[in-house]
C-alpha cells in the first residue's frame, strides 16, 4: 500500500490520528512494561508518545513528548513515573512540534480524583459534544476527542467506573481506551470493535501476576505476556490486582430500534495494512490473514508473470501467498532502505526523484526483461502505486502486473484511520481500468469484497471499500454509499 | 539579595511561580515583537517561555516549551506564530521538564471562540474555586491559577469581555493578566495593584502605530516603545487596532464593608529585588528607588568600613548610594561567574564548596586586610548571606558589616513571588542579633520600614515585611501578623 | 546472521571498522549527491557521516559528526559544503561519542595542497607503517588507518597522484579510498579487491554529466545513476570533468615472489550477509545470490521441516531460495521491530529478556505445532541463534532445524569487517554437533565452501571459512589455517 | 569597550583565538577540577571547550566540543576523562559547528607516546614554520598554531621535555601553553610573558597537595586553590607529584643582539578589557587597575557631566574611580540584558535597532536631561561607541562626554587577540576630534600612555596602542610603527 508513515511536514491533510495504546497494572515498574508495549506498537503512531502512571498513595505522573518511545521515554523519564500501574500512548499524526498539547495521556484533575485517558479511534459526534460541553461552560486545550470523554467523565459527577460507562454512552464511533485512576486501570472498546484491543497476564519479576492491555498482541508478545482474551466489542472492564473484572456492556450506538445499518466488527484494514504482521487478529496471525488474502488473489486474479514481488514491509506476506498459489518465484525485487523516512530530507532542486530512488530501489538483475507481478495490499491515492511502477519499468521489467490484495479502497475512515478525503482516493468513481492506466500499469486486479470476507472469516467493518458507515457519520454519510455500489459489486469473485 | 534565580532541579521547595508577561496588537510581527519583550522579562522567569499570536481571520497559533526564550522561541517558530496580536509568557519555577503542561499562555476553546492567557501572580482562592469549578463538573489539566481564570470566563457564557470581568470580580489576589482573544488582546491588573503592568506605544515598521503591555518597561524600551501609562489596579481594558480602552473597574476583592486590613498597593519587592534596575516603579527608576534605598540605610546605620561592596547584581545600586553617603570607596569586592548558573554542574565529591566559589569570588586584592560593608537588598534564609560573608573572611577582610536595604523579610508572599515556608524565613521570630551570629556578620542592620516608604513614596504592598496580608489570605493569615510587631516597630527611623 | 548491527554503548570489543564510501565529480551540488548515495549505504556504518567537498577555487569544506547521516548531514550543513566535487564516508563503530575523533574523511593540508581521504576496509600492516612515520616525526592525531594513508602521500613529496600511488605500494591489507584533491577525486582498491568499489554516471539536473564512485551500487540507483564498472582490484583511478581515468594498477602486495598464498578476491561475507540485497556483486544481485546460496542448501542438506523461515532482514532471501527448491511454504515467523536497535534502551531490573522479546517476534499462529526450518546467513557467535530457536520454541515450535546459507565462519576478518575474536567464534574448532547443541536446534547443518563458490562463481577472500588470508596479516596467521582444515573439508558437497 | 563578545555566525571576520587554558595534577578528578577552572575562564573563550586527562597506566582520554564548558563537559563526559592529571581549553572564535577540528586541547601520538597540547595566544611565524614542516612531510589537520608546536615536539625525537624546548625555542609570538603527556603537566609561557599564566596549589578532598596551572588568578580561586606564583617570562616548568620544577628558560624569540624593539611584557589589553576583575595581575586585581586608571583619567580629562556611568561589565570599575575622583555620582545609566548574546536572534524584518536595545538598555530616569559622562575602557571600531551615545541621547541625555580609560587603539594585536584589521580600528590615522564626530559624542577623550604606564607599573606590550611590536612580525610591521606617532605623544599627560 502506498500509504507513507512518514510524511514530511508540509503535508497539509487535516490530521485524523491512527495511534496505539497499552497499560499496565500490578507490575512493579509499570511505565517500563508500558514502554516496552509502546515500542511493539510504535508502528501505530511515531509523532509523540506519553506515559501517565500512579502509585499506591494516589500520586500520578505523566510523561509526554514528540518523537519516538526511544526519544521521549528514556531511563532519566520512566524513574519518573513510578508506581504499579500506568496507562500507555503513541500517536501518529501529520503535524509536527506545534502540537504537543495533543499528545496522550491526557490528564485531568476534579474532585480530588484523577483521570488519565489514552485513546486509539475516533467519535463520530465529538463536534456535537463539544458543542454541547463548551455550551455548559466547558474549555477545550487540545483538539482530541479524548478530551471530550475528560469532560464527560467529570460532569457525571459520581464515582469513576459509572462516571466512564455514562460517558461511553454518550460517544459514537470507533475507540479502545485505556485509563488510569486511583484505582487501576479501566480498558474499553465501543461496540461494534472496530477498533482492537487485547488483554494479557504476565508473571513479574517478583513472582506475582500482572495485567495487561494492548492495542495488538505483539505488544503482549513484547513483554512476555500471554494472551487472555480480547476487550469484546463494548465492554468496560475494570483491570487491577485481582484480575479483570467486567464493569458493563455497551449496546450500539447510534442505531435506533437496534437495525444495524451495515456490517459492523473489526477494522477490515488493520487486518490489511495497519496491524504488525505477528499480532493475531481474527482469531490468526495477520501475516496469515494477509497470505491467504495473497492466495485468494492469486486464484481470483492469476497474471501473466515471471515471478512476484511486493512491495516492503506491509505486502510481502501476501505477495508470499500469491506465488505460492501460483507457483511462481516469489523475489525482492524491491527493496527499501531502512534509514530513510524518519528524517525528512529536503531533495536538491531538480532533483525531486532522489527522494523516491532513496526509499524504494527496484532491483535491476531481478527485474530486467522480466514480467514482474507487483503485489500490493493496496491502494490509497495512486501516486506511490504509479512510482514503483515507474521504478520497476526503469529496472528493466518487461511487463508490470498490479494485483491489490484488497477491495478498492473508496471511502474515507470515520474511525480512527487518516488517509485521504474522498476527492484523493483514486478508486472513488473510478473504474478499475481508469487507475490501471493512472498508475501506468499493464494489468490491475483487486481482490473481491466476498473473498476478503472468506478471509476473515467474521463481522468486520468495511466501511472504506463499501461505504456502508456501521457507525453512522454525522454529515458524512454519502447517499450513494447506502446503495449498492456497482463496481464493488462486480468484484465479487 | 541572595535568592538564587538559578535553583537545581533538585531544590524541593514548593513551587509557586514569578513569571512575566507581554502582548502586542497591531503589528505585522506581533509574535516576533513579543518575543523581544519576553527577552527583556527573561529575569522574571526561565524555566518556560511560550506566546500564543492570533490573525485577522480568527486563527490562533500557540508555542511553548521548557527553556529560555532564547531556545524556546526561535525564528522556526516565530514563523508559525502570524498575524498583528500576539500575548507571551516567561515563568519561574522549580521544577523540571516534566512541567510543560504548566507553561503558559493557556489556549482554551470554548463555543467556537479562543482564550489564550498570561498570567503573572497568585490567586488566594484558587483552591476554593477549583474546587467549586470541579464540583461543576470542570477538569483540569494544570496546576496553574491560570487555568482557574480560563473556566470562569467559559462558564459565564456571554461575551468574552464580560465574562472575563465577571471572573475576575471572583478572584482573589496578586495578578497582572493579559489575555488574547479574536477581537485583540485584554489587560488586567489586580484592584490593589500588586503585580505590575505597564503599556506602551510603538511606531512599527510600516508607520502604524502598535500597543503593547509587559510586566516592566524595560520591556517596552526593548522594542522601542514609548511607555504611554501603568494599567491601573483594577483596571481592565481592551488593546486593540483603536488604542486603549478601559473594560472595567473591580474593587478591591475580599474587602468586606471597604475597609482595608493593611497597607496595600504594588509589590514592594519587585522594587527591592525583582524587577530590573531600568525598569520603572513607583514612577522612578528601580536603580534610583534602590540607590536611595542604600542612602537612606546609611543615614540609619552607618558602618564603620574601609570600603563598601554590594552582591552582584540586584544589590549594587543601593550598594552605590550607601557608599556615596558616606563618602566611602565603592568597591567591586565580589565578582559573579556569568556563566555558572545555567546548567547545574555536579560538584565532585567532596568539593560542594567549589560550586559556591565557581559562582562568586571575592577579590582579594581589594578586601584583604579591610573593614568591609556588605551591602545587600534582602536576606531571605541567610544561607547565602552566611557563604558571602565566608567567603570575604576567607579573602582576608578583617571585618565584615552587613547592611541590608530592605526591612527583614519575615512572612511568607502569597501574591506570586516563590520565597521560602515561614519557618525558613531567618528573619521570621529572630532578633537582629541571632541573624547577625548566623550568618557570622560583625554587625548587621536592616533598613527601617519607615524609611522604605519614604523612598517607595506611596502605598505599597508590604505583606512580606509586616504580615499584614493586604488580601486576605485563607487560612494563611497568622494572627500575630495583625497586630503590631516589635522588630518592625523598632525598625523605623 | 545474528550479528548486531545496533550494539549497545557498553559493547566492550575492541572496534574495527566496517564502512562505506562515495564520491562525485561534475555535479553543481555534489556534497548534496554524496548524502543520497550515504544514505544508501547507511547499513554499511551508523556510528558516524561525514562529506568534505571542494569548489573550483581550490577551497575545501568538512562536515563530520556522530550519529546517522540523517543526523549529521541536515540541509544546513550541507549548505556549508559548496562545490562541484565531494567525497563521503559512513563508519560503522562500537565506540561513543567521544570517537568524534576517528569520523571520515579524513583531511590534512600540506604543501599547499589539501587532501581528504574517505576508506573501507583495514590494513594489516598500519602498525608497522605508523611506528615508522612516526620515529620520522609523524603525529597521529587518530587512530584509523586513513591517518597512515595521509602522512605516506605527504611524505611522497610529489604530485598527489603519483604520491598516492606511492603511498598504496606501501600499504597492505584491505582498502576501498576515495581522496579528494584541487583535481577532482582519486578512487583505489586493493589489489585483490576484497573491499567493493563501483564506478557510475549521473546526468546532472543542468544536463551534464557527473561522475559517482559507492561502495555498493545501491548507491548509484539512489542517485538515478547508470553502473559503469567496478574499480578494478589494484587499481588507482581519477575522476574528474573529462570522467574516469586509470592511473596506475597495483600489483597485489605483501605477496613474493608472485605466489598466492590463498584465494583472493572480493570478500565472500559481503555477498552473504554485509550488502544491501539490491547491490550487484560477483556478477549478481546480492539477493539472487543469497536465494541460490538458500537453493544450495536445500539440495544440499533439506530438512524434515513443514515451513521455512527466515531472520529478518539478511537472511530471507536465502530462506526464500531454500523454500522454493524444496517445494515448502516460505512464512513469516519472525518479525523484527523496526523501531528497536536505533537508541539501546535499558532492560528494567530482571526483565533482560524483554529486549529479546522486543527486537524479534514468533509468530506463534505460524509457528505453533510445525516443524520450522530456520535458515540463516551466518553464525559468528551463535548467542543470537540461540536466542532465536528458544524464542520459536516458546512459541510452539515443534521442532527447529537450522540451516546456514554459508560455511562455519571460524577465522577473524582482518580485512575490514569487525566480527569477534577468534575464540569468541563458535564454529572455531567446535564441530558441527556441538554448534547445534549450543544453539539448542533439532539439526544444523552449513553449506558447503565448494557449493559457496559455485555460486559465487569468481575468486573471493574466503579468509573467514578457511583461515587462508589472501594478504599476509602480521602475526596474526595461526599456523593451522594454513593447512587443510578437517572440518571445513567435510563440508564439501 | 565595543568588541562584542557574543558575534553573529555571519560574523565574516578572519577569526584569530583569545582563549584559556588549566591543567591539573595530583588530583583525584583532575578532569573535574580543570572544569571548575574552565569554567571561571568561560569569559575567554564560548565557542569550543575541552579536557584531556591522563591516568597512571599512560592511558589518555580527550573530550572536545563546540559551546559552553556547561554544555560540553557534562557529568557524562567528565566520568569518562579518569586520571590525576588534565588539561583543558576554552577558545573563542567566529565560526560555528564546522570548525570543531579546531578545538583544543590538541592531542598527538608519537613513538609510543601522547602529547595534549592546549594554548592561548599566537604565533607570528606559525605559517613560515608550518610551511617547512609541510616540506619535510608533515600533514596539518587543522588550523591552529598548537598544531605546529605538535609537529615541532614529534620531530625532534628526544624526551618530551627537551623536544618541547627545542620546539618553543622556534616559535615566535605570544604564548601561553599547558601540555599533558604520561608524565604530567608542562607549563610554557612566552619569553616576554605577554599572555598570562598562574600557578596555584590546592588541598585536594584526600588531604594531599595537587598543583594548578591557569590563564588568570579567578580560576586559582574558583577551585579555592591559593596563588603561588605566575608562570615567569620564557619558563617552561614540569607540574607533578613532587610540584613544580623550572625545566628551561627561554631568551626572547626574534630579538638579534638582544636590542629589544619595543616595549615588552604582560598585555596591557588583558588589564583593560579581557581578564576578569577579580583577576590578579601585574601585582594588582584587574579591578583595582581599572579603577585606577578611571581615577588617572578623571584627573587627565574631567569632564563637565551632572553624573558617571560605565559601560557594563567590562568598563564599571573604570567608571567608578572616574566617578568617585570627581566627587560626581556614579549611576547605572546603562543596563545589560544578561540573557541576550548567547543565542544570535534575527530581528524582525526593518527593525534591527530592536537588537541594540535588546542588549542596552538606557534608564530614561537616570539620564533624562542630565549632562552624562560615559566611561568605557576602549574604543575599537567605533561602532558601538556610536550606538550607545545615541541611545542615551534618546533617552534624554542632555549631553554626553565619552571619556575611554585607555589610549586609543590604533594597531592589531598579533599575540592572540581578535580585534579587526587596521583600517577597522577608528582611532588608526584618526585624530580624536574624528572619533568624536563619528560617535557623536559632546566630548570625547583618551588616558595617555604614560598615565595608563603608571598605573600598571610595570613592563607591557603595548602594540595596539603605539604599534611597536615587541616580537617583529612577519610582514605585519608597518614603518610608521616604528616611528615617533604624533597623535600617541599628544596623548601623553
Amino acid at each position: 500500500m502506498s500509504m507513507s508513515r512518514h510524511r514530511p511536514l508540509t503535508d497539509s491533510r487535516e490530521a485524523r490520528d491512527e495511534c496505539g495504546v497499552a497499560a499496565v497494572v500490578g507490575h512493579p515498574q509499570a511505565a517500563s512494561a508500558v514502554q516496552w508495549a509502546l515500542l511493539a506498537l510504535q508502528h501505530r503512531g511515531q509523532e509523540s508518545a506519553g506515559i501517565a502512571s500512579a502509585d499506591e498513595q494516589g500520586r500520578v505522573f505523566l510523561h509526554r513528548g514528540m518523537g519516538l518511545v526511544s526519544d521521549v521515554l528514556r531511563a532519566e523519564q520512566l524513574q519518573r513515573l513510578p508506581g504499579p500501574m500506568a496507562v500507555g500512548h503513541v500517536r501518529y499524526s501529520t503535524t509536527g512540534a506545534s502540537r504537543l498539547e495533543n499528545a496522550q495521556p491526557i490528564l485531568s484533575r476534579f474532585r480530588g480524583r484523577f483521570l488519565a485517558i489514552a485513546h486509539n479511534g475516533n467519535l463520530v459526534n465529538a463536534s456535537h459534544l463539544r458543542q454541547r460541553l463548551e455550551e455548559g461552560g466547558a474549555i477545550f486545550q487540545t483538539t482530541t476527542d479524548t478530551e471530550v470523554v475528560a469532560h464527560l467523565v467529570a460532569r457525571h459527577g459520581g464515582p469513576t467506573e459509572a462516571a466512564l460507562v455514562h460517558a461511553l454512552g454518550q460517544i459514537a464511533g470507533a475507540w479502545a481506551l485505556v485509563v488510569l485512576d486511583p484505582q487501576g486501570v479501566l480498558v474499553a472498546r465501543d461496540p461494534l470493535g472496530i477498533r482492537p484491543l487485547s488483554l494479557g497476564r504476565l508473571q513479574t519479576p517478583t513472582g506475582r501476576e500482572a495485567w495487561v492491555a494492548a492495542s495488538e498482541t505483539c505488544a503482549l508478545d513484547a513483554l512476555g505476556a500471554a494472551w487472555v482474551r480480547d476487550v469484546e466489542p463494548g465492554e468496560v472492564a475494570r483491570l487491577d490486582g485481582d484480575g479483570i473484572r467486567t464493569v458493563a456492556r455497551l449496546a450500539p450506538a447510534g442505531v435506533p430500534g437496534g437495525t444495524t445499518v451495515a456490517r459492523g466488527g473489526l477494522c477490515a484494514f488493520e487486518a490489511i495494512y495497519l496491524a504488525r504482521p505477528d499480532s493475531v487478529l481474527f482469531g490468526q496471525s495477520v501475516h496469515g490473514l494477509r497470505k491467504e488474502m495473497g492466495r485468494e488473489l492469486a486464484r481470483e486474479h492469476p497474471a501473466p508473470g515471471d515471478l512476484v514481488t511486493g512491495v516492503p514491509d506491509s505486502s510481502l506476506s501476501a505477495a508470499m501467498g500469491y506465488a505460492e498459489e501460483l507457483g511462481l518465484p516469489y523475489e525482492m525485487g524491491l527493496v527499501r532502505n531502512r534509514y530513510v523516512g524518519r528524517t525528512f530530507i529536503q531533495p536538491a532542486a531538480g532533483q525531486r526523484r532522489l527522494s523516491v530512488n532513496a526509499k524504494l530501489n527496484a532491483v535491476r538483475k531481478v527485474v530486467q526483461g522480466r514480467r514482474v507481478v507487483l503485489v500490493d495490499d493496496s491502494i490509497v491515492r495512486g501516486t506511490t502505486a504509479r512510482r514503483i511502477v515507474q521504478l520497476l519499468r526503469d529496472a528493466g521489467a518487461r511487463e508490470v502486473h498490479v494485483r491489490i490484495a484488497s477491495p478498492p479502497y473508496r471511502f474515507p475512515c470515520h474511525y480512527g484511520v487518516d488517509t485521504a478525503r474522498r476527492e484523493e482516493l483514486i478508486a472513488f468513481g473510478n473504474p478499475v481500468e481508469s487507475i490501471r492506466a493512472a498508475i501506468g500499469a499493464d494489468s490491475l486486479a483487486f481482490l473481491s469484497l466476498a473473498r476478503m470476507r472468506r478471509v476473515l472469516g467474521g463481522p468486520a467493518c468495511e466501511a472504506c471499500f463499501t461505504g456502508r458507515y456501521p457507525v453512522p457519520v454525522d454529515g458524512a454519510v454519502p447517499k450513494m454509499a447506502l446503495e449498492p455500489v456497482a463496481v464493488e459489486e462486480g468484484d465479487a469473485g
